[in-house]
């Protein structure tokens, strides 16, 4: 049977969601949990890698199992047996056509900023400094021209594998509470480092740093201003993902 | 001259604030990073210990220097010598009398609870989870019991040096922010451990294991019944503390 698992992982001690050679990665850690709960070798395919660092509250991952545990209670016998940092909190019988990956319809992606002159340690694990006189109504107005069917070329880090840099983005939110600017972001698959080229972009508009013509050309050209900068990945977090 | 700071910490890592032979402290870490700005190997006095893995947004302590940093400069040279978990957010020049124990007079502290049937990652480190049926106006129904001048002395862990039991509950705010339970408890000053009993309490009520009765029964009788736990230190952070 194939089961579907939605994950929420403190990224900060992980290289990312996908196996690797070198360092401890999510994907492994949860197959590892599926072994020691089943005895079975098997792959946890995700609905996408995250890179090192970045958090999730709902990433989603399916697996083949021949076990006896029933599949809404899998994630009981996985989190038993996963540290504090990752926890599976759903598990569900998925349908055999079902693939995390490939039938991913949406992905949504928040970004956290915080405003404040001196870094605060209470929020500097899932969230990254800005000067207090952040202009959000003019990151609002420049996250605009981003919304639609776009060649996010300029919003992709080199040595990404992607055969198309066309991506289509639903809606971007801009949202302050509290002095904590969340900024959601929601298309339909995103480039290597692109929310976090995307926020870069919104803050140096918000600097007046770069403006929207500058922005609108990125679009046109595929090609980024130096001074736009990619964001820490500690400030990012896999929201959900949808399906059909 | 004297200064105050305002220091906000993550106390995951730290055996609480006060130094001791043992483990690592907010307050040693404090002295070092002024002994690296400064040469001068000095006391800092903070508003009250924090024990150990409690957190703090506006703990204040004050020292004496001769140094000519200026005073509102001196967040500066302190925080250049901290690690990122120790930060302080304001530094200014304090009246000569000034003592940031002696003289504060009122203290909140926040404890953060968090609803879910699941460990959440990105919540743990600074929350406590509880059942998802938590009941939140039971809950303010019972903390009007304590708000007051009350002996609390059934809210206070065993091995305390305090001279009297008796203190001054102002207010206790409970607030349900996006699934998060903000219990905010502002007093004129708190015994050993007696925030964290005090929301073991009124989970405990929540969750129909003692009752507005035995609450009452506690303040009269200075016994606390057995069943009500001493919360975690990680939900709990000193947010203020106000002076005249």
């Amino acid at each position: 049977m194939k089961i579907k698992l939605t994950v929420s992982y403190d990224g900060t001690n992980y290289c990312g969601w996908q196996v690797q050679p070198n360092g401890i990665t999510v994907q492994q850690v949860l197959e590892d949990a599926l072994f020691l709960a089943t005895g079975e070798r098997t792959r946890i395919t995700g609905s996408g890698r995250t890179d090192a660092g970045v958090h999730a509250q709902g990433q989603v991952a399916h697996f083949e199992t021949k076990s006896s545990i029933p599949p809404e209670k899998f994630y009981k016998a996985l989190n038993a047996r996963l540290p504090e940092d990752i926890k599976v909190i759903k598990s569900e019988l998925a349908d055999d056509h079902f693939h995390a990956c490939n039938n991913a319809k949406k992905k949504t992606y928040t970004y956290s900023l915080y405003m404040s002159e001196v870094e605060n340690p209470l929020r500097e694990r899932y969230a990254v400094r800005v000067d207090e006189n952040i202009n959000i109504e003019k990151m609002k107005e420049v996250a605009k021209l981003l919304v639609g069917e776009h060649d996010f070329k300029a919003f992709c880090a080199s040595g990404s594998g992607a055969k198309t840099t066309v991506r289509t983005i639903y809606n971007i939110n801009i949202e302050n509470v509290n002095g904590e600017i969340k900024i959601l972001v929601t298309g339909n698959g995103f480039l290597y480092n692109m929310v976090r080229i995307i926020v870069g972009t919104l803050i140096g508009v918000s600097k007046n740093e770069i403006d929207k013509a500058d922005v609108q050309k990125m679009l046109t050209t595929g090609k980024r201003p130096q001074s736009i900068k990619t964001l820490s990945p500690k400030g990012l977090c896999l929201t959900s993902v949808e399906y059909e």
